[in-house]
């Protein structure tokens, strides 16, 4: 793909999209505005962002949609804003692009409760997603046969490139950077802003990956502590884990009565999640939206908890809590007995939530790249001997975890 | 109810709710408490603020929920830092609380495009649903057995005080203040930000009447080009407008296909509205989710027409437009012509868009407490003859229009 | 010039200077970073932005530095993202981007009062220091033995492609642009918001004008009507206005003693101003803090009301008012009368104001350039036209005025 | 004082200052109205809130006047909007906001560099000028003959009431958390940004102590980080330093020549400062204009250094920098002798700069006071022990530093 040129696909009249962090995203070739145009991607505009989070903050209804957008925006930035755009070729700008738009495809329903109970995996759905329906392939078929596979392995992190991969996947890319400063904002709390502008100055290109320059080391601490304070402000909130808690509770249910035979009615867009025949065309049906009509009905249906459940989740009577240490299994045991005795069933009304966010390496601990890497006097040195703070926390092996038992109020 | 006070419904522990427009909402008393607790309440989640503009401005995602604590909120900030605070009794604060909270509980799915398909009027249904559903009169019965009238009245603009009708509903009211700041910020445009800070400072009651200080002119002056501004450069923006006149179609062709007993499936929720005989609780079981689902399942009906609209709306796979004259009749005939040459029902893929947006009086024709009022020297004067740029546009007589055809591209 | 290209004084290492009005402002070329660096431009830190007005906005303490690099990044990014990139060449770009970052280089100290008082010009002496001032002139000079003389022409609206001129000086200017902006930002105050993103991605060139595509018209719209309201609710603020009257007064009093021979002690930096003998290089020693100091010695100099009037402005103890109508010479004399029974020198202590701002065409009714022009279907139509909201108040003929009379309280 | 309430000083018209950190600071006291107006206060506008810092980011032109409206308006607000307002008399309230207000009168132009050349002080100034200046103590001396000395008394921590003290000076005081909002806002970074509101919202009172609530760890981390990441981003930033370090050569130089007798001309206003006789009045007569046209006339001075430094001040002709180890003597000696051969005086030409911010207890370590507390189940526990990140970074007994050596480039 050495001859290919972006000018190639390039729109004659480039289309903007007004975006609240963003400004206007820009969009001047034809690859990125046919995807966006595909049933696949226009999807993502009814899953939702933030799931539970909404609940306690509900200024936080942004979906997956907006937030692709800003990925690929920021992955547009970051390159040709950088010293990378000299670095790799415009397939591979492409090819980046792509994947960053992309890489939520896979999200199912108020995703990572459905991913606990159904098993599934969003990064696999979106590879799938990507490879199987034709819509989208087609689309990168035109430019080469290899782009559908190129863009997977940038997404799956083996992308020969780890300059690409470190784009769209790594402990700074755009997927994160994007959404901590959306998700603040949406919810309005400050805790999420960080310097994106300067993060993006100081990139650099050394040995192959991109790494950054000693003088992003202040901004780049600002990002981790901003990702850190958005876990414990936002993304653990009680009730927004509350409301997950019952979501997954109505999965599980809806799970188990499925496996004796109950009668359901009509839930065809669930049935291939739960028979295990689930093909990724399959999650194009599959929105929130459908979800919340199915525990419409399931207000109404013949099973006692499964219609309590769906009741308290469209009606946000959530469950209380309390907090707890990890080992404290009397309590716990005394709690599930009062519920029992209460006549709740505990393996749907009692759920314990262990809150934990490892401050760097949160998600990097499986794969070499997600090291954040600082150019200093021309060498490369890890960014957690360059920055006194990040580097005290993690090296106090002190991590802030936190636990709570939910039951009814 | 002389002898209710605030104080007797105060909460011991005062609840706060994040809004990235107030920052924090604040709320003080069990009533207003119990009522966002209600079914009906909650169910606003579920509803959009914005119908269509959301296709064009992706950011525009926030639902009826948090517009209506924002309304609850203006109206609090209106009266607590105000002269008026001293001119209504505790009861009647709390009766404008409530009713500018509940004011939006009777928007239907996709609200406009669905009234005009089904005839109800939200207002209406607001009042309806106060009155008759037990979660939400219990609660303002336990104040006072007028409660649920007065609330009742203020929102319908027919409450004696006409301080009340102008916090809730009124050209200058905390509604149409709170929707502007929100739809611009999260729709990510300067066009609806106005001095909302200001316009609160200049709130002055004179002849039992709510108006403005001399000096506010100018700050009311922004607050109504804002307001315009947002029409055109927003709600107006072609791309939700085809969005919009695809949802009518789709309800049409319900109504229709249903007067021809058409098989549409299990549509129980659909029912009351197409049969004529909706009771206000029917309302807290229709939200977009269900209506989305339907559409799901309308894109494999045996209706060619419904399953292709219910698959462009789901797709966003829009109509084209052209601009026209009012009068250009014939380029419309031409128009049509085409479109059934190319094998499309005009009835439902071709529709004419008239977009108008009255600067001043937009809704206040029709009552006499829509006029904003001005003190200068101590008498009322007419907002129009202190604003040199509003009264010179009313004056002119010019008023913006823009007509639009949309049809299949 | 026409082989000048950017590239050649291109810097290895582009500077950025971080702003909170455009994030980062770039500075990529060796004749901008040189200019940056003259004491001429190093001075315009020692004169604000905005006189009086700080003193009822506290916040407005920003300088003619900042705003300078601010009209230099409009017209950087009003050319580099827009058609006018391919329109004009690279020497008049640097052109256009130097006129710009110099165009307030002759303001004096608190400019509107001293000019008014000295009888110069700002954008005269502008000029002058660019011609003759060898620190500026010799950074031109490299680049062409013309250069002084076309960033001139551009600053005096001389020029011939229209276009330059337009960017820098006309009624929708990277100049005005900038300072409603930053006016707004510092002063904490919504009025000066609008679109500028918008209006950049609407500018077009057609018969070698600078216009905009139709779709801008709202976005400029909204940018007349931010100006519009600065003026009411900034510019013109009564306390800002009073202060500038009392230093009116006492540039006044200066010269009236300086006819007199009064002994003032040593105002060097103030004597050629005085004896007309000024030369462009004597402004850089006149600024604020210099005129601050002069102020400070005047307290007990020999003179009564010149150490009155300077002690009033230092100590922000300023003159009252009261609104008159412009006609209303019986009040203006009863006034007069009265502050000479207190004792007071009416010449120096009674002030009349009158303020008045023409919404569109403001400083654009001796050159013809100065109209928007907007292309709509190929043909370039007025903006008064396209219009219906300023087409409707400029036809109104009503100018909003208001008159006031300033004296001792 | 316990007879002393608010009432009997309030305004009848409450008046509002327009902040663009704050929006509306209101004074609706006839005693802060009062000290607004006198000349010390009035002359905060001529000291910047941050010294070189704008020479870095020239945004922050800020002065200590709107910093010190800000400190009174957040003390209004932490005190009003929590348990405080019930633990504390009227006066007690009063003599906050004034000590809040009036905290920082004492401070000299460019304060930092000043005070360490002439030895000064600024809190001490504070206290003799409020104790010294008629204007100030005959405003407070009208409410009680105490408070004067109970307002000091808060300035200087030695107030018996920990509370008080604790508003106003601590390591979570209304100073600190107004100039980070306010240098954040003006410089245009994010940095300093957290989250005020939230903050407040947790404020307890227990033990007779300012105390805060459980779940306001984060929101302080949040404010410790940011305050931290300020003084890296932005206090310390080298361009800030460099200008820092020609001022103190410049005050040294003046120092060093006024022991020689060297004829300097008039500097009046100087010459307290320089021959030790300063009185808390001749702080109204400096401020940095006077400063400023001192440098002017210095740049035409009989000694060559002066007038060298002088005008590198003025055209901000700065010095160059390296990085250099603390220890590191060699190069410093290396560079000194460069300097020497070049023939500059070292004394005044090479300057060696510690950056060094303790991220906790900063400024706290000499008095008991400074240290947070969190009440949790009903106990006091030190901040530290709550936050695993602060506890983490402080227990490293890593402190990040920093040196450079300064030298003309």
């Amino acid at each position: 793909m050495k001859d290919f040129t972006l000018k190639s696909i390039a729109l004659q009249d480039v289309r903007v999209i007004r975006d609240p962090i963003h400004n206007y995203i820009t969009i001047d070739n034809q690859v990125i505005l046919d995807l966006i145009d595909t049933p696949q991607f226009q999807r993502l505009r009814r899953i939702k962002q933030l799931g539970g989070t909404s609940q306690a903050y509900p200024g936080g209804e942004h979906t997956r949609f907006s937030h692709s957008l800003g990925v690929y925006w920021i992955v547009v930035e970051m390159v040709s804003k950088s010293v990378i755009r000299n670095c790799i070729s415009d397939y591979e700008f492409l090819c980046a692009m792509v994947a960053g738009l992309l890489h939520d495809l896979g999200h199912g329903p108020f995703s990572h409760s459905f991913e606990d109970i159904f098993g599934d995996n969003h990064e696999l759905y979106t590879v799938r997603i990507i490879k199987e329906c034709p819509q989208i392939s087609r689309i990168l078929d035109r430019i080469s046969a290899d782009m559908v596979e190129d863009v997977c392995r940038i997404i799956e992190k083996s992308h020969p490139n780890s300059i690409l991969v470190s784009l769209v996947s790594s402990q700074l890319d755009a997927d994160r950077m994007d959404y901590l400063l959306r998700d603040s904002y949406f919810t309005g709390v400050s805790y999420g802003q960080f310097d994106l502008a300067r993060i993006i100055r100081c990139i650099r290109v050394k040995d192959n990956k991109l790494v950054y320059k000693h003088s992003g080391v202040q901004a780049i601490e600002d990002y981790i502590l901003a990702r850190y304070h958005m876990y414990w402000q936002v993304y653990f909130h009680p009730v927004g884990r509350s409301y997950e808690i019952i979501l997954k509770s109505i999965f599980k249910r809806i799970k188990d009565l499925y496996s004796r035979n109950f009668d359901f009615g009509d839930i065809e867009y669930l049935l291939p999640f739960l028979n295990g025949t689930v093909t990724a065309c399959d999650y194009t049906n599959l929105d929130e939206a459908v979800v919340l009509y199915y525990f419409h009905k399931f207000t109404t249906c013949d099973d006692a908890i499964l219609s309590d459940l769906a009741r308290r989740f469209l009606d946000r009577d959530l469950l209380g809590y309390i907090d707890i240490d990890s080992e404290d299994n009397a309590i716990v045991d005394n709690i599930k007995a009062r519920q029992k005795i209460r006549g709740f069933d505990v393996d749907y009304y009692v759920g314990i939530d262990t809150q934990q966010a490892v401050l760097y390496h949160y998600y990097g601990d499986s794969h070499q790249i997600g090291e954040i890497e600082i150019v200093k006097n021309d060498r490369l040195v890890s960014f957690l001997e360059m920055s006194e703070i990040v580097g005290a926390i993690v090296n106090s092996k002190k991590n802030k975890e936190a636990h709570k038992i939910y039951f009814p109020k």
